[in-house]
């Protein structure tokens, strides 16, 4: 085995999970990720900790999903009963088919999705990380080779955390501080406040309430945007390729949309409810080890250079302790390029320019 | 997908789980049982109960067991509430190596088993059958192609059962009628009681209290053996070959044992404790589908013209409510071939000779 794998696994358990002898521990293998499974099944084995293992399979899903008449019983009491009584949920994605999902009926999609909420809940409410296996699916995806895409994710997945931590805690100090954040290149001059939020430090670990690995952004909750965006990195959203969208903004709210391709799909997102007309999330992309746009989400707007706005619902852990942000029903990730000419500002000061950090 | 796994998916979900809508499944996917994992999904969507799907890998167990220093926590907590809460587990087996355990510390695996008792007690105390996918490990271990070997697991599963389980029916009335059983074959003169006994129809259905997919065997819990009896059936036990084991029984306890292959293990066994020099099952093969040995207990104990003795522990089911029958840590199953010059009589009637039944 690609010894690798054993390091994304020590990563996982330790940094990200911070997993200890008698943790009750729910590893979710996805079907292409049976190698990764197999190195954290080690890990947690040296760490003492007790594992019950999920299988996530699309093509069983789908063949579930398909079958059902579409009434879903609410929150079954087993599934619900484990996650009650488990301490981490670790997610090993990687399936064998991105697309295996496409002819499933979007309805009964989100009827099974909403039947769950209570078991969604019970997961969010103890430590979780998910991470992905490289796999050929995803490889395919990215229109890499295997061997290319292992690549990539290990650069992306085996980084100092620790210093990345310290190094994203300066532009959390400088957010936290801030009140209004400037972003400007081609194609590009918004305004955000930010005054009254707290940004996170999204180090891939639950310990900095991070839960994805890779990770590697800071985050935080703007409003008041005003001005016009334009979302160069290109992305498929809802199935469907999304090319150089330009947004306006004024009053915090859209205004316009034009792209050169998705204009419809993102029209369709924007007008979804009444919070899907502002921002939920400001992110600011830090981690160097991902130097290319993979179309998807979880690695693109992580990368070094890039800064990604999101539609929508904001995160909870950006305001005060019991307040909530920004209401919606969608979240959705746009990312635009500062590797050009480019400048982030935040109070008039420059954080990075051309897409380097001031202290870089 | 070969049409014969939606029929065996079918008849476990249907015939032998008898799952209803509202059902709360365990469904244990192992790594090369996925294409029967789909069509049992689809086919539980279907009745519309709920899913909560397992992964069963040897090679993430032995990676896990392998690590651990092997004080296990008690009954971990999570999967415990999993079981409590569920109706149902269906058990899909087929691995890709049936070797993977063989190098793990057996002190472990015990220390593991034991650990998890409670665990072992709420699965068993809710519904739950254990089928297998046709897999090419498992093909390999019966020395067949995986083309022939479908064909033969087929032809095991995909049977009449109501017709079965009535033709066992017949087995199992005189059972519950008779006092003594006598075998006879070449190298077989064995005698049992088994008055104050009830036979269990084994016919792959709960409702029949019987949870192996294929099943169709009818079985009792035996005492006072007296004789002698070869198991002429080859089969692999703890790792080793078994060959022609022939033993002597006196006043129900096993005196003597001698064997071409496997002697050792067999004493080993039988001086486990006290219980293991009893006999804890006779069970009659009455699956005429199973017309071939693949050692593979799961498959060997049900063909039709066979015998089987198990060594050890006692089903409660073949026991007055609320008794139990021989007590031991093992229960090893050993089985004679019937089909030749062969007689199977109770109370000095004949039920089967030269392994065809009186009905036949």
């Amino acid at each position: 085995m690609d010894p690798r794998v054993h390091d994304h696994a020590e990563t996982l358990v330790d940094w990200s999970a911070r997993i200890e002898s008698g943790d009750n521990v729910v590893l979710s293998v996805a079907a292409g990720a049976h190698d990764l499974g197999v190195a954290v099944a080690e890990a947690l084995g040296e760490r003492g900790a007790n594992v019950h293992t999920t299988y996530g399979s699309s093509e069983l899903s789908r063949a579930y999903l398909d079958a059902h008449d579409g009434e879903f019983d609410a929150d079954p009491a087993h599934e619900l009963a484990l996650y009650a009584n488990a301490d981490t949920v670790l997610r090993l994605g990687g399936d064998t088919n991105t697309a295996e999902m496409a002819d499933v009926n979007p309805e009964t999609q989100r009827a099974y999705a909403e039947a769950r909420e209570g078991i969604r809940e019970a997961r969010s409410d103890i430590d979780w990380v998910s991470t992905v296996h490289p796999t050929r699916s995803l490889a395919q995806q990215a229109g890499m080779s295997i061997a290319d895409y292992r690549e990539f994710v290990y650069d992306a997945v085996l980084r100092d955390w620790q210093s990345l931590a310290d190094e994203m805690a300066r532009m959390k100090d400088v957010l936290d501080a801030g009140t209004e954040v400037h972003i400007e290149n081609e194609g590009t001059d918004l305004t955000m406040r930010i005054d009254g939020r707290t940004a996170v430090n999204s180090c891939a670990s639950v310990a900095y309430d991070s839960h994805n690995l890779p990770s590697g952004e800071v985050f935080t909750a703007p409003y008041a945007t005003e001005g016009h965006v334009t979302f160069d990195i290109p992305m498929t959203v809802r199935g469907k390729p999304i090319r150089d969208a330009r947004f306006e903004f004024a009053d915090g709210e859209v205004t316009d949309i034009e792209a050169a391709q998705g204009e419809d799909v993102l029209w369709d997102i924007v007008e979804t409810d009444e919070g899907s007309r502002r921002l939920g999330e400001l992110g600011i992309g830090m981690n160097r080890g991902i130097d290319r746009i993979t179309d998807n989400i979880l690695f693109d707007e992580k990368m070094g250079g890039t800064v990604h706005l999101a539609l929508g619902r904001a995160y909870d852990s950006n305001h005060p302790d019991g307040e909530s942000g920004n209401d919606s029903a969608v979240h959705v990730d746009l990312i635009t390029d500062m590797r050009g000419e480019s400048r982030l500002s935040v109070d008039g000061e420059t954080v990075q320019e051309d897409g380097r950090f001031r202290w870089e």
